[in-house]
Protein backbone atom coordinates (compact mmCIF):
# COMPACT_ATOMS: atom_id res chain seq x y z
CA UNK A 1 0.00 0.00 0.00
CA UNK A 2 0.76 3.85 -0.88
CA UNK A 3 0.65 6.10 2.34
CA UNK A 4 -1.12 9.28 0.78
CA UNK A 5 -2.68 12.56 1.73
CA UNK A 6 -5.61 13.66 0.72
CA UNK A 7 -5.58 16.56 -2.02
CA UNK A 8 -9.30 17.18 -2.68
CA UNK A 9 -12.15 15.54 -4.68
CA UNK A 10 -12.32 14.82 -8.11
CA UNK A 11 -15.44 15.19 -10.56
CA UNK A 12 -16.49 12.96 -13.36
CA UNK A 13 -20.25 13.88 -14.55
CA UNK A 14 -19.68 12.24 -17.95
CA UNK A 15 -18.54 8.65 -17.37
CA UNK A 16 -18.33 4.84 -18.05
CA UNK A 17 -21.79 3.44 -16.30
CA UNK A 18 -19.75 0.73 -14.78
CA UNK A 19 -18.09 3.40 -12.69
CA UNK A 20 -19.67 3.67 -8.63
CA UNK A 21 -21.14 5.88 -7.58
CA UNK A 22 -18.85 7.60 -4.55
CA UNK A 23 -16.08 9.76 -3.99
CA UNK A 24 -13.20 9.73 -5.90
CA UNK A 25 -10.12 12.02 -4.48
CA UNK A 26 -6.93 13.09 -5.68
CA UNK A 27 -3.99 12.24 -3.02
CA UNK A 28 -0.45 12.74 -3.26
CA UNK A 29 1.85 9.89 -2.48
CA UNK A 30 4.38 9.71 0.68
CA UNK A 31 7.49 11.74 -0.79
CA UNK A 32 5.43 14.28 -3.05
CA UNK A 33 6.41 12.76 -6.32
CA UNK A 34 3.28 11.41 -7.66
CA UNK A 35 -0.72 12.03 -7.79
CA UNK A 36 -3.12 9.99 -8.03
CA UNK A 37 -7.21 9.17 -7.70
CA UNK A 38 -8.42 6.86 -5.50
CA UNK A 39 -11.87 5.56 -4.67
CA UNK A 40 -13.16 6.50 -1.04
CA UNK A 41 -15.78 4.67 1.08
CA UNK A 42 -14.47 6.11 4.39
CA UNK A 43 -15.61 9.73 4.04
CA UNK A 44 -11.82 10.88 3.89
CA UNK A 45 -11.34 14.60 4.09
CA UNK A 46 -8.22 17.34 2.59
CA UNK A 47 -5.25 16.98 4.28
CA UNK A 48 -5.68 13.30 5.51
CA UNK A 49 -3.19 10.77 5.74
CA UNK A 50 -4.84 7.71 4.14
CA UNK A 51 -3.80 4.09 3.06
CA UNK A 52 -4.25 3.58 -0.98
CA UNK A 53 -4.20 0.08 -2.25
CA UNK A 54 -3.51 -0.33 -5.75
CA UNK A 55 -4.15 -2.77 -8.90
CA UNK A 56 -6.89 -5.34 -9.45
CA UNK A 57 -7.10 -5.69 -5.78
CA UNK A 58 -8.94 -2.48 -5.41
CA UNK A 59 -11.42 -3.29 -8.14
CA UNK A 60 -12.19 -6.60 -6.27
CA UNK A 61 -13.57 -5.13 -3.30
CA UNK A 62 -16.51 -4.29 -4.96
CA UNK A 63 -19.36 -6.79 -4.42
CA UNK A 64 -20.90 -7.91 -7.64
CA UNK A 65 -18.78 -7.07 -10.77
CA UNK A 66 -15.61 -5.86 -10.47
CA UNK A 67 -15.44 -1.99 -11.58
CA UNK A 68 -13.11 -0.23 -13.83
CA UNK A 69 -11.17 0.99 -10.41
CA UNK A 70 -7.74 0.36 -9.62
CA UNK A 71 -6.96 2.48 -6.67
CA UNK A 72 -8.50 2.46 -3.23
CA UNK A 73 -8.48 4.04 0.57
CA UNK A 74 -8.47 1.03 2.70
CA UNK A 75 -7.72 3.35 5.86
CA UNK A 76 -7.29 6.43 7.29
CA UNK A 77 -3.46 6.30 9.02
CA UNK A 78 -3.18 7.21 13.05
CA UNK A 79 -1.26 10.38 13.56
CA UNK A 80 0.16 11.45 16.62
CA UNK A 81 -0.53 14.82 17.90
CA UNK A 82 2.15 16.80 16.66
CA UNK A 83 3.24 14.72 14.32
CA UNK B 1 -6.41 5.91 -11.67
CA UNK B 2 -4.06 8.79 -13.10
CA UNK B 3 -5.19 12.24 -14.00
CA UNK B 4 -3.76 12.82 -17.49
CA UNK B 5 -4.33 15.23 -20.83
CA UNK B 6 -5.56 14.10 -23.83
CA UNK B 7 -2.96 14.30 -27.02
CA UNK B 8 -4.65 12.74 -29.53
CA UNK B 9 -5.36 9.53 -31.86
CA UNK B 10 -2.93 6.53 -32.27
CA UNK B 11 -3.63 4.16 -35.60
CA UNK B 12 -2.54 0.74 -35.54
CA UNK B 13 -3.39 -0.72 -38.90
CA UNK B 14 -1.57 -3.92 -38.33
CA UNK B 15 -3.17 -5.47 -34.38
CA UNK B 16 -4.19 -8.48 -33.11
CA UNK B 17 -7.14 -10.07 -34.33
CA UNK B 18 -8.27 -9.50 -30.20
CA UNK B 19 -7.68 -5.99 -29.68
CA UNK B 20 -11.25 -4.37 -29.82
CA UNK B 21 -12.20 -1.25 -32.09
CA UNK B 22 -12.50 2.03 -30.80
CA UNK B 23 -10.40 4.62 -30.32
CA UNK B 24 -7.18 4.73 -28.75
CA UNK B 25 -6.02 7.90 -27.20
CA UNK B 26 -2.20 8.54 -26.25
CA UNK B 27 -2.90 10.77 -22.66
CA UNK B 28 -0.37 12.49 -20.78
CA UNK B 29 -0.07 12.15 -16.98
CA UNK B 30 -0.16 14.43 -14.65
CA UNK B 31 3.00 16.42 -14.17
CA UNK B 32 4.15 15.55 -17.50
CA UNK B 33 6.16 12.86 -16.38
CA UNK B 34 4.88 10.18 -18.37
CA UNK B 35 2.67 9.47 -21.69
CA UNK B 36 0.28 6.22 -22.21
CA UNK B 37 -1.85 4.96 -24.27
CA UNK B 38 -5.79 4.53 -23.22
CA UNK B 39 -8.59 2.60 -24.82
CA UNK B 40 -11.39 5.69 -24.83
CA UNK B 41 -14.99 4.79 -25.36
CA UNK B 42 -16.87 8.24 -23.75
CA UNK B 43 -15.47 9.94 -27.11
CA UNK B 44 -12.77 12.10 -25.33
CA UNK B 45 -10.83 14.44 -27.38
CA UNK B 46 -7.50 16.45 -27.24
CA UNK B 47 -6.98 18.66 -24.12
CA UNK B 48 -9.56 16.95 -22.35
CA UNK B 49 -8.93 15.90 -18.51
CA UNK B 50 -9.44 12.37 -18.41
CA UNK B 51 -9.48 9.37 -15.22
CA UNK B 52 -7.55 6.52 -16.52
CA UNK B 53 -7.67 3.22 -15.07
CA UNK B 54 -4.64 0.68 -15.25
CA UNK B 55 -3.71 -3.04 -15.57
CA UNK B 56 -6.10 -5.76 -15.72
CA UNK B 57 -9.42 -4.11 -14.32
CA UNK B 58 -8.99 -2.14 -17.60
CA UNK B 59 -9.50 -5.50 -19.73
CA UNK B 60 -11.74 -6.76 -17.05
CA UNK B 61 -14.25 -4.01 -18.14
CA UNK B 62 -14.86 -5.44 -21.64
CA UNK B 63 -17.32 -7.68 -21.95
CA UNK B 64 -16.68 -11.46 -23.07
CA UNK B 65 -12.93 -12.36 -23.29
CA UNK B 66 -10.75 -9.88 -21.82
CA UNK B 67 -8.76 -7.99 -24.92
CA UNK B 68 -4.99 -7.42 -23.74
CA UNK B 69 -5.97 -3.81 -23.11
CA UNK B 70 -4.07 -2.73 -19.82
CA UNK B 71 -5.48 1.32 -20.33
CA UNK B 72 -8.60 2.24 -20.55
CA UNK B 73 -10.30 6.01 -19.98
CA UNK B 74 -13.08 5.90 -17.08
CA UNK B 75 -14.74 9.30 -16.93
CA UNK B 76 -14.11 13.05 -18.47
CA UNK B 77 -12.67 15.39 -15.39
CA UNK B 78 -14.91 18.31 -14.78
CA UNK B 79 -13.13 21.43 -14.89
CA UNK B 80 -14.11 24.51 -13.76
CA UNK B 81 -13.95 27.72 -16.08
CA UNK B 82 -10.71 29.28 -15.91
CA UNK B 83 -8.66 26.28 -14.55
CA UNK C 1 10.12 -9.10 -4.70
CA UNK C 2 11.78 -5.60 -3.04
CA UNK C 3 14.13 -6.25 -0.58
CA UNK C 4 13.35 -3.55 2.06
CA UNK C 5 14.07 -2.47 5.65
CA UNK C 6 11.03 -2.16 8.18
CA UNK C 7 10.99 1.18 9.49
CA UNK C 8 8.02 1.17 11.81
CA UNK C 9 4.34 0.21 12.41
CA UNK C 10 1.82 2.17 11.27
CA UNK C 11 -2.06 2.89 12.44
CA UNK C 12 -5.40 2.56 10.76
CA UNK C 13 -8.10 2.67 13.35
CA UNK C 14 -10.60 3.72 10.65
CA UNK C 15 -10.40 1.41 7.97
CA UNK C 16 -12.85 -0.41 5.82
CA UNK C 17 -13.84 -3.98 7.73
CA UNK C 18 -12.48 -6.36 4.89
CA UNK C 19 -8.74 -4.98 5.81
CA UNK C 20 -7.43 -8.08 8.00
CA UNK C 21 -6.39 -7.63 11.75
CA UNK C 22 -2.34 -7.85 11.81
CA UNK C 23 0.51 -5.45 11.60
CA UNK C 24 1.38 -2.92 8.68
CA UNK C 25 4.84 -2.50 8.30
CA UNK C 26 6.34 1.06 6.69
CA UNK C 27 9.47 -0.33 4.41
CA UNK C 28 11.81 1.51 2.76
CA UNK C 29 12.97 -0.09 -0.67
CA UNK C 30 16.33 -0.73 -1.43
CA UNK C 31 18.27 2.20 -2.54
CA UNK C 32 16.40 4.18 -0.42
CA UNK C 33 13.76 5.67 -3.31
CA UNK C 34 10.91 4.88 -2.32
CA UNK C 35 8.24 3.78 0.73
CA UNK C 36 5.41 1.68 1.00
CA UNK C 37 3.55 0.09 3.64
CA UNK C 38 3.35 -3.86 3.89
CA UNK C 39 1.05 -6.27 5.81
CA UNK C 40 3.36 -8.53 8.27
CA UNK C 41 2.61 -12.10 9.30
CA UNK C 42 6.40 -12.98 10.78
CA UNK C 43 6.42 -10.33 13.34
CA UNK C 44 8.94 -8.11 11.65
CA UNK C 45 10.66 -5.47 13.11
CA UNK C 46 11.95 -2.14 12.82
CA UNK C 47 15.80 -2.37 10.80
CA UNK C 48 14.84 -6.02 9.73
CA UNK C 49 15.55 -6.50 6.08
CA UNK C 50 12.57 -8.21 4.31
CA UNK C 51 10.90 -9.43 1.16
CA UNK C 52 8.07 -7.38 0.15
CA UNK C 53 5.97 -9.61 -2.89
CA UNK C 54 3.08 -6.77 -4.21
CA UNK C 55 0.04 -6.76 -6.44
CA UNK C 56 -2.30 -9.22 -6.50
CA UNK C 57 -0.52 -12.10 -5.30
CA UNK C 58 -0.10 -10.43 -1.82
CA UNK C 59 -4.23 -10.83 -1.57
CA UNK C 60 -4.49 -14.17 -3.10
CA UNK C 61 -1.95 -15.37 -0.37
CA UNK C 62 -4.79 -14.59 2.20
CA UNK C 63 -6.92 -17.58 2.71
CA UNK C 64 -11.17 -16.60 1.66
CA UNK C 65 -12.34 -13.72 0.38
CA UNK C 66 -8.94 -11.62 -0.90
CA UNK C 67 -8.59 -8.40 0.69
CA UNK C 68 -7.75 -5.29 -0.56
CA UNK C 69 -3.57 -5.77 0.50
CA UNK C 70 -1.29 -4.92 -2.15
CA UNK C 71 2.11 -5.87 -0.19
CA UNK C 72 3.06 -8.65 1.93
CA UNK C 73 5.96 -9.27 3.56
CA UNK C 74 7.07 -12.85 2.74
CA UNK C 75 10.32 -13.32 4.45
CA UNK C 76 12.75 -12.17 6.12
CA UNK C 77 16.46 -11.47 4.65
CA UNK C 78 19.68 -13.56 6.28
CA UNK C 79 21.83 -10.56 6.75
CA UNK C 80 25.78 -12.10 7.61
CA UNK C 81 27.56 -10.97 10.37
CA UNK C 82 29.06 -7.40 10.15
CA UNK C 83 27.11 -6.87 6.58
CA UNK D 1 -0.23 0.86 -23.23
CA UNK D 2 3.30 2.03 -24.17
CA UNK D 3 4.38 3.40 -27.29
CA UNK D 4 7.93 1.51 -27.95
CA UNK D 5 9.80 1.12 -30.82
CA UNK D 6 11.60 -2.16 -31.62
CA UNK D 7 15.40 -2.15 -30.87
CA UNK D 8 15.97 -5.93 -31.88
CA UNK D 9 15.59 -9.31 -31.06
CA UNK D 10 16.21 -11.55 -28.08
CA UNK D 11 17.52 -14.96 -27.58
CA UNK D 12 17.24 -16.94 -25.18
CA UNK D 13 17.84 -20.91 -25.63
CA UNK D 14 17.78 -22.17 -21.78
CA UNK D 15 14.30 -21.23 -20.75
CA UNK D 16 11.38 -22.47 -18.58
CA UNK D 17 9.47 -25.22 -20.94
CA UNK D 18 6.45 -22.74 -20.16
CA UNK D 19 7.65 -20.09 -22.59
CA UNK D 20 5.57 -19.62 -25.68
CA UNK D 21 7.92 -20.01 -28.70
CA UNK D 22 8.12 -16.89 -30.90
CA UNK D 23 9.72 -13.54 -30.86
CA UNK D 24 11.20 -11.39 -28.00
CA UNK D 25 11.88 -8.10 -29.04
CA UNK D 26 13.40 -5.68 -27.17
CA UNK D 27 11.70 -2.52 -27.34
CA UNK D 28 12.51 0.78 -25.52
CA UNK D 29 9.45 3.03 -24.20
CA UNK D 30 8.44 6.45 -25.79
CA UNK D 31 10.62 8.88 -24.07
CA UNK D 32 13.56 6.56 -24.18
CA UNK D 33 13.77 6.32 -20.19
CA UNK D 34 13.06 2.37 -20.29
CA UNK D 35 13.53 -0.46 -21.80
CA UNK D 36 11.79 -4.50 -21.97
CA UNK D 37 11.38 -7.58 -23.92
CA UNK D 38 8.13 -8.22 -24.94
CA UNK D 39 6.32 -11.33 -26.91
CA UNK D 40 5.68 -10.36 -30.45
CA UNK D 41 3.08 -11.97 -32.67
CA UNK D 42 2.99 -9.35 -35.47
CA UNK D 43 6.39 -10.26 -37.38
CA UNK D 44 7.71 -6.39 -36.20
CA UNK D 45 10.93 -5.57 -36.74
CA UNK D 46 13.87 -3.05 -36.02
CA UNK D 47 12.41 0.52 -36.23
CA UNK D 48 8.98 -0.21 -36.61
CA UNK D 49 6.67 1.32 -33.91
CA UNK D 50 4.78 -0.58 -31.62
CA UNK D 51 1.57 -0.82 -28.93
CA UNK D 52 2.53 -2.84 -25.77
CA UNK D 53 0.61 -4.07 -23.12
CA UNK D 54 1.83 -5.43 -19.71
CA UNK D 55 0.90 -7.17 -17.27
CA UNK D 56 -1.38 -10.44 -16.99
CA UNK D 57 -3.61 -9.17 -19.94
CA UNK D 58 -0.49 -10.40 -21.64
CA UNK D 59 -0.41 -13.81 -20.75
CA UNK D 60 -4.37 -13.91 -20.69
CA UNK D 61 -3.59 -13.48 -24.63
CA UNK D 62 -2.15 -16.74 -25.09
CA UNK D 63 -5.32 -19.68 -25.16
CA UNK D 64 -4.69 -22.51 -23.40
CA UNK D 65 -2.85 -22.61 -19.62
CA UNK D 66 -1.17 -18.73 -19.47
CA UNK D 67 2.70 -18.85 -19.75
CA UNK D 68 4.71 -16.36 -17.66
CA UNK D 69 4.63 -13.28 -20.22
CA UNK D 70 4.02 -10.11 -19.14
CA UNK D 71 4.51 -7.91 -22.10
CA UNK D 72 2.86 -8.70 -25.54
CA UNK D 73 3.01 -6.15 -28.84
CA UNK D 74 -0.90 -5.47 -29.53
CA UNK D 75 -0.31 -3.46 -32.66
CA UNK D 76 2.21 -1.76 -35.48
CA UNK D 77 1.53 2.19 -34.86
CA UNK D 78 0.88 3.98 -38.21
CA UNK D 79 3.33 6.40 -39.04
CA UNK D 80 2.73 9.48 -41.29
CA UNK D 81 5.00 9.93 -44.33
CA UNK D 82 7.94 12.34 -42.80
CA UNK D 83 7.00 12.02 -39.17
CA UNK E 1 9.88 -9.04 -19.20
CA UNK E 2 13.12 -7.03 -17.82
CA UNK E 3 16.27 -8.19 -19.22
CA UNK E 4 18.57 -7.79 -15.81
CA UNK E 5 21.49 -9.26 -14.63
CA UNK E 6 22.15 -11.99 -11.68
CA UNK E 7 24.18 -10.27 -8.65
CA UNK E 8 23.82 -13.22 -6.10
CA UNK E 9 21.61 -15.71 -3.97
CA UNK E 10 19.48 -13.79 -1.07
CA UNK E 11 18.34 -16.10 1.91
CA UNK E 12 15.40 -15.84 4.02
CA UNK E 13 15.27 -18.77 6.86
CA UNK E 14 12.43 -17.31 8.28
CA UNK E 15 9.35 -17.24 5.66
CA UNK E 16 6.13 -17.63 5.15
CA UNK E 17 5.24 -21.29 4.99
CA UNK E 18 3.65 -20.72 1.76
CA UNK E 19 6.65 -19.45 0.09
CA UNK E 20 7.99 -22.22 -2.24
CA UNK E 21 11.97 -24.00 -1.76
CA UNK E 22 14.15 -22.74 -4.56
CA UNK E 23 16.74 -20.07 -5.50
CA UNK E 24 15.74 -16.47 -4.98
CA UNK E 25 18.46 -14.48 -6.68
CA UNK E 26 19.10 -10.75 -6.98
CA UNK E 27 19.28 -8.93 -9.79
CA UNK E 28 19.83 -5.36 -11.46
CA UNK E 29 17.66 -4.43 -14.28
CA UNK E 30 19.21 -3.12 -17.53
CA UNK E 31 20.32 0.57 -16.69
CA UNK E 32 21.23 -0.30 -13.45
CA UNK E 33 18.20 1.89 -11.95
CA UNK E 34 16.85 -0.77 -10.30
CA UNK E 35 16.79 -4.24 -8.27
CA UNK E 36 14.78 -6.70 -7.83
CA UNK E 37 14.25 -10.31 -5.84
CA UNK E 38 13.43 -13.01 -8.46
CA UNK E 39 12.51 -16.54 -8.04
CA UNK E 40 15.05 -19.04 -9.92
CA UNK E 41 13.91 -22.86 -11.12
CA UNK E 42 16.81 -22.55 -14.08
CA UNK E 43 20.29 -22.62 -11.71
CA UNK E 44 21.22 -19.49 -13.19
CA UNK E 45 24.43 -17.95 -11.64
CA UNK E 46 26.18 -14.47 -10.78
CA UNK E 47 26.74 -12.16 -13.64
CA UNK E 48 24.07 -14.10 -16.07
CA UNK E 49 21.90 -12.50 -18.24
CA UNK E 50 17.99 -13.30 -17.51
CA UNK E 51 14.61 -12.69 -18.54
CA UNK E 52 12.45 -11.75 -15.77
CA UNK E 53 8.91 -11.95 -16.18
CA UNK E 54 7.21 -9.57 -12.97
CA UNK E 55 3.48 -9.79 -11.14
CA UNK E 56 0.77 -12.50 -11.33
CA UNK E 57 2.01 -14.29 -14.36
CA UNK E 58 4.91 -15.10 -11.86
CA UNK E 59 2.91 -16.85 -9.54
CA UNK E 60 0.88 -18.33 -11.58
CA UNK E 61 3.47 -20.17 -13.22
CA UNK E 62 3.66 -22.53 -9.68
CA UNK E 63 1.35 -25.63 -10.10
CA UNK E 64 -0.92 -26.04 -7.80
CA UNK E 65 -2.04 -23.02 -5.67
CA UNK E 66 -0.22 -19.55 -6.46
CA UNK E 67 2.24 -18.88 -4.09
CA UNK E 68 2.98 -15.12 -3.16
CA UNK E 69 6.14 -14.73 -5.66
CA UNK E 70 5.78 -11.54 -7.72
CA UNK E 71 9.26 -11.99 -9.91
CA UNK E 72 10.37 -15.24 -12.17
CA UNK E 73 12.96 -15.91 -14.41
CA UNK E 74 11.88 -17.30 -17.14
CA UNK E 75 14.98 -17.82 -19.75
CA UNK E 76 18.38 -16.64 -19.61
CA UNK E 77 19.44 -14.31 -22.63
CA UNK E 78 21.99 -15.36 -25.59
CA UNK E 79 25.12 -13.58 -25.52
CA UNK E 80 27.35 -13.11 -28.06
CA UNK E 81 31.02 -13.82 -27.59
CA UNK E 82 32.35 -10.88 -26.82
CA UNK E 83 29.30 -8.56 -26.08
Amino acid sequence: MLRARVIGNVWATKRLPEVPNGAFLEVEVEGGSSRMIAFDALGSGPGEAVLVATGSVAAAWFPGPHPPIDALIIGSIDEQPGS
